[in-house]
């Protein structure tokens, strides 16, 4: 990294190193100087309608590239987003909010600056409630290391994070770039090496071993591992609800989506029958648990996330999920038969008959439509339950806020699936009561040439807007919604 | 207030005794309960398309009827309304924001229930830096008093509360009223002496004084001590941009918005040279100084608010605004002549042409369409700085964010007005990128059979959508938005 940038070629820099292509976002005074350093870089800006629109957009990017960036202006912008940083921490999506500010220097001369709160910091603080890393740039000499600090941070942990650039900064000389901006993060070996110990003993005496696949296998790009690993010891693998789309849906070792009483008999059997649950990556929420209907025996669980290591009652502490995961590849693990696992229906053939479409005829259809390139983009309520029964393709090809669950996540989530892999064709899955809150981003979605294919369930929550069906579901075949908005 | 009576209802029955008749929100899992007790009791609920338009709507509500309420779910509603507390906070409006939550007895029990963040008390932080108090009724005991403690701290400092309502304590009774929930604030009476004692010597040696009347006349609701006072002694009054519409502005005192170097030359040199400025409730921020153009002189001026009041180069504490104004008009103060003020233009009688309209020649237009009953909602930018030259007929007939500046306030705020005043009607000034943020909420005006009329100064922001206007201004007549959506 040159010793000769801004603070915001620094910023920037350090984020295309990092994989970082578009950003999403809408400018505002303080800090139009860094959108103009934006645009004098090769990252590509995508502005949305609302600030709400880009955080979403930004989370969905950072679940499928490993990295997001919102860029907004100070509270006007900033607050906007509060509630779509909260998605992504609740659902560990690492992305980075990059919120302009009233510089440092006019912070002490003026007391009643337009957008300020409560005081200068309160946005600070408030973001120091929603990400697991935060910080003022308000200090040349500390800034290279601050921004590497917070960027860490977030990909370590695959939670969001806070860079707020007080304006005043963005031009300044950044000395002291980080000679080690990403030191890797080791496991202790001890642990590691007894926590595997155990882990091995108890899987060779199962006599029914099942994997529960969660959403930090998706987070931190662990599919080929898991796949080599239920490849290599026939053990069959359900994934909770935020964890769908582990992998092609299709393969003959998944059994579906676990989500207690609320999910496929079969399945829930199956896996609740097990006398070795392996729980890689997996978060025990209230929605995972399919609300509390779950009946997962601790005393035969092993459960391992970036988080915390358990086996049974006891805990292991530094174990981090992808030295585990390997570990088990190369560990003595037998082989068994797969034998007569509980497997998802199949896609059927959609049948036109006069009837008018209901929603599991819908859903039907949707499953004999999707392709190798769809991505499955589902909001929350009945667009996500009904979703959980589509055999996904690929991996990470269903994005859904199964556990924070805010409305209006799917619409602006396509646009950042979309920037994130060009070749991805997004189906949106969303109720008529979360079109109404970010629907609008459809014309972004036009503006950028993106072509999703939004699909309305218009289950008459609000009864007001339902631009895009016309009072019922009379017609599910692939909509372009860009013949819509005339 | 009765005994019997749980914590929900009693919150109701409070919120009721202080002239609260509507209430905005989206109704979620959490506050279901609460919503029950709602629909039980005689508001009305007026339900938005987004929070984000509720939390709008109860600030434009607050702003005319002295109290504004938005109820909420947990996190992914509460969060969305971050942003408008905000400018509520940062103009002194009395937003009353109510969020469910997830039970006191279940968050001991669940560490991961949905819609948390990252703790359970992470929203309450949060909203404890947007709010001039905030409180969680965790415990029946002390809920009617932290009831009548925030709500009184709304209404005696003009700025947004925050009550957390867990959802097992709606039904739960409330014990222990409170015997007098709104304790009167009183000026503490040496100060107030010394300091009227101070100001009526300053008006009555004066050559010329200038009133500068600001928003905390409109929040305290003094316009009819305001008119007495400057009727009495024919002291002519501007008022700032925060502060405009305080008065009907045809009136023969009115001089029209300060603005610094922004504004009509002769008003900005008729306040600059006053040698006695006496501005009540007005507070100098960046936008009302003109962004610092402003050349007032400190040592010339008598400044009253409800957080401090200054003379010169000193200050008292403990002063109320109402308190002062009534020592005014008490006050041996003499009156003079009027004499050779500036005054607004006139209104003029539009002429048709074949040209294409202008931003200048719409607002010569809208001036002169401007009823009694017309309350102009503006949004940030070209659409309220324009309209500052509306002469607006009634007081707090001009509702716009020009302090705090957030985008997509007016739409929304309509709504809020109507419901406020049904018989108002909203003429809605706004740009394109602020329309595409909250536009939508026009199906909520047209869902509860509301008017207003709205007006997109298209100036290619970004674009992208332009749902009402067809690519240029052709037409500014009387546009009835409820033709449109089709």
């Amino acid at each position: 990294m040159s010793n000769n940038c801004t603070i915001g070629e620094y910023l920037i820099n350090r984020l295309r190193a990092l994989g970082v292509e578009h950003i999403f976002g809408i400018p505002g005074d303080y800090v139009l100087g860094f959108y103009k350093a934006l645009e004098d870089s090769p990252l590509q800006l995508i502005n949305t309608g609302d600030e709400q629109g880009a955080g979403f957009a930004a989370d969905a990017y950072a679940r499928l590239r490993g990295l997001g960036v919102v860029v907004v202006t100070y509270t006007v912008g900033g607050l906007k987003v509060a509630n779509t940083t909260a998605q992504a921490y609740a659902e560990k999506s690492p992305v980075v909010v990059i919120s302009g500010a009233p510089g440092v220097e006019e912070r002490v001369r003026r007391p009643l600056l337009h957008h300020k709160v409560k005081q200068y910091n309160s946005q600070y603080k408030i973001f120091q409630e929603l990400t697991t890393a935060a910080t003022v740039l308000d200090n040349p000499e500390t800034a290279a290391r601050e921004i590497d600090r917070v960027l860490h941070a977030a990909l370590s942990r695959k939670r969001p994070v806070y860079i707020e650039l007080p304006r005043d900064m963005v031009s300044k000389p950044c000395p002291n770039p980080t000679a080690n901006p990403l030191p890797k993060v080791k496991s202790n070996p001890d642990a590691l090496r007894e926590a595997l110990k155990e882990a091995v003993e108890a899987i060779n005496a199962a006599r029914q071993p099942v994997i529960l696949a969660g959403v930090e296998l998706h987070r931190f790009g662990l599919q080929d591992e898991l796949i080599r690993f239920f490849e290599k010891t026939n053990i069959p693998l359900a994934s909770t609800i935020l964890g769908k789309s582990i992998v092609n849906e299709h393969r003959s070792h998944y059994l579906g989506v676990y989500e207690g009483a609320l999910g496929q008999t079969d399945v829930t059997e199956y896996v609740e029958s097990s006398d070795c649950l392996l729980m890689l990556g997996a978060f025990m929420t209230d929605v995972n648990l399919g609300i509390y209907t779950a009946h997962l025996d601790q005393g035969r669980s092993i459960s391992v996330t970036s988080e915390k290591t358990s086996i049974r009652y006891h805990t292991y502490e530094n174990i981090r999920l992808k030295d585990f995961l390997h570990g088990l590849l190369e560990a003595d693990i037998r082989p068994r038969e797969l034998g007569n696992i509980p497997r998802p229906p199949a896609p059927q053939e959609f049948q036109p008959t006069d009837q008018p479409i209901t929603v599991k005829r819908l859903f039907q259809r949707l499953n004999s439509f999707l392709e190798d390139n769809t991505v499955v983009m589902t909001d929350t309520g009945d667009a996500m339950f009904g979703a959980l029964d589509l055999a996904v393709h690929g991996r990470t090809k269903y994005l859904s806020p199964a556990y924070y669950t805010s409305l209006g996540f799917a619409v602006p989530g396509s646009i950042g699936a979309q920037a994130a892999n060009p070749n991805l064709r997004p189906l949106v899955i969303v109720g008529d009561g979360a079109f109404q809150m970010t629907g609008m981003e459809l014309a972004t979605a036009v503006r950028y040439g993106m072509n999703p294919i939004v699909v309305v369930l218009n289950n008459a929550g609000y009864g007001t807007e339902r631009p895009m069906l016309d009072g019922e579901f009379n017609d599910v075949s692939d909509w372009q919604f860009h013949k819509l908005p005339e």
